[in-house]
């Protein structure tokens, strides 16, 4: 991934005619790095980005900051003036080195002599370091600055050799296994607890992780919650539709969903309900999974850590005996009682829709009724993810994944993203749900020469940040149209036309069906489906929604 | 400037509800922050920039860089999370104390909690400091990190009071004189040395000063090395094409304009064949005056610092003596050596347009020719700045100002700093001028709901980066097409239509009279004037160019 620039010649010419690299340009660096995100995530590898020296490099900032808390790997490359040119005006100079802070797992400067052999050797290890600190099972964004002198350019005559056998040091991990401390004390709680939650956080689809959480449900009666983005619909028992219930449910019924054991991994949760709910009602004992050695108390009563992978710990969970008699009955009747809820609320929703008036959240739940199976469904922040959450995915939905950039939660990226996952998984058709606000912002995701005909973009415009209709607080301001909503009055036709995108519009319940196989179609270009809505009448229908949801406690 | 979020709430309502707060609107963060430092630059005040929590603060780092290096006032007010939910998995948290690093004069974090009476004089003071700080003599950026506990929004009975004799720390600048002690050294160093030479670097318009170097340069024989940012225009004996000749020159003419003390003040230089000729030709002296106590040594040769006003400086120096009889005949030879450059430098420039073919080089002298009086001319990163300086402006455009960001010399803001201008002074015409990769990049500066119809831009397309065709060095490269000029197949038609810009076009020399007209025209709305030309015409024209100031020296 390179955006181009004069002091990073000796890196452009070094990716390029080494002849291995796939070397792609894109002008804008704030989209360039949130589709080197993409590429990471969609395959898992680290993805190199190189930039010139100054404020280039800093438009990168954003991304890596998504990358550094959804544990991404990116190398990034950054071509410096020597030390010595820092800050002496001249061009294209800032303070580069550390400037992510940190936000990068790691950062080196690289010497900027290589006559003495100490230079070419520090610079090989710290490469080989940098790679690798990547890329480790707790991945992340490593930042190398290389400070360039000149001249920049080879002359006609000068060739660029390549060394054959540059030492690589390579990575092994250990395997991960739990200590039988680890087993005796998890034995030990496990039979003093019966009213065991798992609490699934954002998570890759990973299918055998899945079928363990779902024999440890069947076998133990336990209660798996988790969002849209942990990506386990595939899990017949999932409590998806907690945020729903619980920002409704009487203190009786939270009383009677309580935890004892709280069991937990992946990363953080959309539903701010759960985290509330959790926070409110604690369990006595939370253990939480994971390879990082970040102590992260998201629900405030976290008490036991494990350094391992998910797989692991369910793999033991599952080896452990079921309960008997009155203890089973007790765990019987926990699962139960959330399984219940959940299975409401499911009828709820389903019974929501249509809605009197066609709004955005219908459009959401349309889309992800037809989804096809190849396709991954990609969610931008902040309305479309909370949409999307609401309505969930099921068992049906099969192997489609669901991804969203929850590191930071931003909406500086979400196009940029996607476009990076079309580029690096061509044979799937990449679904974004945005709102205008993201969508807008990050338009430059378009601004560059690769073919993305497997883009697809559900374009829910508002005309400004409906999430502050939507949210309780500022949507009672007099303030809220002008200072919070920031209404804005595009539509996507003028940048369809631009870059080229085919542009679908639904603007009545009739066309759904047929702009749905339109958009859905395999074609020769990206598609943006675009939906008009007033602000006012998708925050009506929202409250309906939760007033319904409220009107099930009532009665 | 306020870029709305939900964790800045009790900013936003605090600064709209407080009444003397003229509080504007813009959703991308990266385009806002330029706006503000064009604000800043334009009306020489502190911008006040607030933001929500987590990547939203990233994206004004580049606008940060560019203050910071520039000396423009930006006050960064960041809504954030209290310290102890950093890093908890909570949705749009990032690393925000210290983010900015370097590139703030100074960073601020208010304390949280505000019941103990310590607290409240703390922040008292804290934002008197940092509002001192930003704008004092050496102003730039300063950063203060707001973390904010829920409930963020007032419950509707709530009204918000403000205090009204909040305790305002004010800051008085000292009068800035020169010590004896540096008089009695520039008086034994006057008489020393004859070759004088004096360069001016990027510097705001300042008529006091220019009347002040004419008077000197009259009276001493001082030649005086500009370039258009230095905006000394209206000084007659200006040397404004010293980097078009010394590019060119032979080495014994160059000796000839060698001096023996140099005088600079200002920030940097486009010239970079002025750097390179001082670099080479190095002074015995030289002096740097300025406010900044940072040492600044471009040319390699400082040996002298003076902390204090040009103005102040230039004002010693007229009253020293004129020199007499043998010293007085060197330095009218010395500075008539570079007027006979400059002006030989001048004549050729003016003959060489119009081309053989229309390029935009021979555009932007067609447009710096025909600048209205009221015009305001700024300048983009990276070819536009350059050509216009070999153009250069004349005493004939009056009280005309030029500005760029070169601070950093990045693409990523140059329209967004412009309309920053056009909001900060509706009755001055802002013309940019500007390269297809800059404009596109930062395509976001028209995507708000504020009128900019004092706005005009030239937009250069040559489809690409076309400096790297221009610049020695990668012109020759296989490479150049894909991975330095970075083809890109945009014009402006569609953007004019989506943001209801006006869309002038020059595809013919005939054109030009009449296209200038209408666009120079006051009208209710932005104008963009584009020439899309081919860029290996403009490298030939280009070419054509330094050869023909070579040939000069050659004959």
């Amino acid at each position: 991934m390179l955006c181009p620039g004069s002091r990073c010649a000796p890196l452009t010419l070094a990716f390029t005619r080494q002849g291995s690299f796939n070397v792609r340009v894109f002008s804008d660096e704030r989209s360039a790095a949130f589709i080197a995100l993409g590429i990471a995530q969609q395959t898992k590898q680290t993805v190199i980005l190189i930039c010139t020296s100054g404020s280039a490099l800093y438009n990168f900032a954003p991304a890596i900051a998504e990358a550094y808390f959804s544990g991404i790997p990116l190398l990034v490359l950054s071509a410096d003036r020597p030390t010595e040119w820092i800050a002496q005006q001249d061009g294209q100079t800032i303070f580069q080195q550390d400037i992510f802070g940190k936000h990068v797992k790691k950062f080196y400067q690289l010497p900027q002599e290589y006559t003495h052999q100490d230079n070419v050797w520090v610079i090989n290890r710290m490469l080989n370091e940098a790679i690798n600190l990547a890329s480790n099972q707790q991945a992340g964004p490593v930042h190398i600055n290389v400070p360039l002198r000149e001249p920049l350019y080879p002359s006609n005559q000068q060739s660029i050799y390549f060394t054959k056998a540059q030492r690589i040091i390579q990575q092994k991990d250990n395997e991960s296994r739990l200590s039988d401390e680890i087993k005796n004390l998890l034995i030990q709680q496990w039979k003093q607890y019966n009213k065991v939650l798992i609490v699934s956080g954002q998570q890759k689809a990973h299918p055998a992780l899945t079928q363990l959480l779902q024999f440890n449900s069947e076998k133990h009666d336990l209660p798996v919650v988790a969002d849209i983005l942990s990506n386990q619909h595939k899990l017949e028992s999932t409590i998806q539709h907690a945020d729903a219930f619980l920002g409704q449910a009487p203190a009786n019924l939270k009383e009677s969903l309580q935890p004892e054991m709280l069991i937990t991994f992946g990363a953080g949760l959309i539903a701010k309900q759960v985290k509330l709910f959790l926070r409110n009602y604690k369990p006595i004992i939370h253990w939480h999974i994971g390879e990082s050695d970040q102590v992260v108390d998201t629900y405030q009563s976290l008490t036991h850590t494990v350094t391992t992978s998910p797989e692991t710990f369910f793999t033991f969970l599952s080896t452990l005996d079921k309960k008997e008699s009155f203890d089973k009955q007790k765990k019987e009747n926990y699962c139960q009682l959330w399984n219940l809820e959940e299975q409401k609320a499911k009828e709820l929703i389903n019974s929501f829709f249509p809605t009197t008036e066609l709004g955005e959240f219908e459009i959401v739940k349309e889309v992800i009724d037809h989804l096809p199976a190849d396709a991954t469904l990609h969610l931008a922040n902040s309305m479309s993810v909370r949409y999307a959450n609401y309505i969930g995915l099921s068992k049906a939905h099969g192997n489609i994944q669901v991804y969203a950039n929850r590191g930071t939660s931003g909406i500086d990226g979400c196009t940029s993203t996607v476009v990076g996952h079309c580029l690096a998984n061509p044979n799937k058709l990449h679904v974004l749900i945005t709102g205008d606000i993201a969508f807008f912002y990050d338009r430059n995701a378009f601004w560059h020469a690769h073919a993305i005909p497997n883009l697809r973009v559900v374009l829910l415009n508002n005309h400004g940040g409906v999430i502050f209709k939507l949210i309780d607080g500022p949507a009672d301001l007099k303030e809220v149209d002008e200072f919070f909503v920031a209404k804005q009055q595009l539509n996507a036709k003028h940048l369809c036309t631009e870059f080229g995108l085919d542009h679908l519009v639904i603007d009545n319940r009739k066309k759904i069906k047929n702009q749905l196989k339109n958009f859905f179609e395999r074609d020769n270009t990206a598609k943006i489906l675009e939906i008009e809505t007033d602000s006012n009448l998708n925050k009506q229908i929202f409250e309906n929604f939760k007033n319904k949801l409220k009107e099930r406690y009532e009665s």
